[in-house]
């Protein structure tokens, strides 16, 4: 399936409940990608914007109280109507109250991807994770933890690094697109999480749409990175290669290996 | 007159009450042309914020209950002390809490210029729209529904899209000025409202001076998109066309009917 | 010492508690030049979070009284630990709020390093000043009033502006790099108190850390500018000519005069 192409022509509003870090750039690469971005976090007006939208896509960083209440009501009302819910749980391992928020959402709200790198990916499986603030973690290819994390929430689950895993809990792809300059922008990881929630709204199969989602990103990432040599002007670029992304591009350059349960 | 060297020779200072995601692409594109931009959100400050500026400019996207109270008791600072005020009503379609908060607004502040693409102007006269998030709806070229909400609030009214209408009830004016990349990029509709209370914070004639500024916007972003192929290199030129934009560069490329009442 | 480099193998983690306008473009100057910032506001997490960092970062900028309260707990908590905290006060001198939320703050942590501009130094130092917003205003290059200032509150005092003034309230350094640019982008302030709070963090003398800092950072806004003719370019490639820096970069540029107690 063309994901692309299908964004393009259906524009998909995807609410983005996410931090004042990275609304300014999750919003222009959405609008890049050709969806249609809307932010809004006041527990006064969630439930009534996510019912127009797409998609939801929910990111703690910088999250407070008052948050995590916007994120459970505009969880639920999405559930209700069958519009699919992305956890992207920034920095999870750094404090107990993001821990409290992520297992608060995840046992409240039917989260249909989470998204994070190998740390936190970990912390939500409990099987322990030394981290340090938002960064990527060193990268361990090992597909049983975020399958094991898949199968307790039910979600597809994606963790990102030098290769991406991406599982349903028993088929898992891993993806080896992207560039070592993504990590040095921040938001870039944030990003890709609302770039999945607009695959995902398009998509009839959500482990693909997710799958593909991940490579499209790494394949802009890898076009943006021909012309730059700093992560200012990379980020630029990332927008103009997101907004001139085709799906020949990505199928051209996709390093994806997709395996099946049988294989695992 | 030359609004762009009046700027650059006051450096107003406009006090923007804004939101989380365009607070930092708004501030650069006022200091950009030459203004003087202060952020300033918290009930215990505007007011004092306020008196030190020469224009208020309030924005209702990621709104919260807290920011509404700030907002009116700036506005009302800013109506004592002739302080004029821009009103950007984001998404205002989109939830019963932004239309309460915008009629909340118009009802206690005397806001001298509404900017809006059509379908935010159309739900300010209760003419029905339907609306999606925030983007800009489809162009329709109907100056009656600025005119009606100009006439009912008393404000300049701005709508923009492929052609821009302003009006102040009586006149209106059309602008062709613009680039179809400017809704591509996330506040670049926000950053037109900031500026123009950089325009009226420095004219006589507040018509005029809207009209200029919607010209001058739309001609530093035809300058912008000469050199670009995306919207992240489009974004950082935008700022650099503002930043060197002069009232030569807008008068040779202003493309602007002007229409009386008795034209009407 | 080579700070940079230092900063590269250590990957410091920045805890900022900071405001809308600038924290992104904070984040990505932290990272680009090698550290890990972390972002984290609310009360509830702060005090955990700041126990990860190697330093915390303290701007006032958009200030709420809920982000006083997460800075007074945060700065009590890196006090007990050892962990320097930095103090940006943005435009202390416009309202009375931040105003007293600079004095709270002075008056329960120990801040190490207080950066700001000529006229947000002077209102620390009680000698009075004009203020318009939270630009820089002009330079007067006196280092009596931030030497004032730094041995009122113990802290290094960091004036910047045409001529910078760094003094640990006996020495005191001019640093004469940057560009006039640098005003021009928003948050170019405010990223370098972050900044400074990255080298601060690997450094065993904090005094020639701040200096090298400054310093630092004026010159890769001058290898910046080299290429571009405005604000949203220079943007871009300060970014990238941070993330390209060199030890070497800054000992070639560097524009220091260096006094002792005894010149005073």
């Amino acid at each position: 399936m063309d994901y692309i192409t299908a964004i393009r022509k259906q524009k998909p509003l995807i609410h983005n409940i996410t931090n004042i870090v990275v609304a300014n750039f999750s919003a222009n690469g959405l609008l890049a990608i050709g969806a249609s971005p809307v932010m809004a976090n006041a527990p006064e007006e969630v439930e009534e914007m996510v019912s127009h939208a797409n998609a939801l896509v929910l990111n703690i960083g910088t999250c407070t109280q008052t948050q995590v209440r916007a994120m459970l009501l505009a969880g639920k009302t999405a559930n209700d109507q069958g519009i699919p819910v992305i956890l992207d749980p920034v920095g999870v391992g750094a404090t107990s109250f993001r821990k409290q928020a992520v297992k608060q959402i995840l046992g409240e709200i039917n989260v249909s991807v989470i998204r994070g790198n190998t740390g936190e990916i970990a912390i939500l499986g409990e099987v322990g994770s030394e981290m340090k603030g938002v960064d990527a973690s060193t990268d361990h290819i090992n597909p049983n933890i975020p399958k094991q994390v898949s199968r307790r929430y039910g979600s597809i689950v994606i963790t990102t690094g030098e290769t991406d895993v991406i599982t349903d809990g028993e088929r898992y792809s891993l993806c080896k697109n992207g560039v070592p300059m993504l990590p040095k922008v921040t938001g870039s990881g944030c990003l890709l999480t609302a770039i999945i929630g607009a695959f995902v709204s398009v998509a009839d199969d959500r482990y693909h749409a997710s799958v593909n989602a991940v490579s499209s990103y790494g394949a802009a990432s890898e076009i943006a990175m021909e012309t730059v040599s700093g992560p200012g002007a990379f980020s630029a670029a990332l927008m103009d290669s997101l907004y001139n992304l085709t799906n020949q591009d990505v199928t051209k350059r996709k390093r994806i290996q997709m395996f099946t349960a049988q294989e695992d």
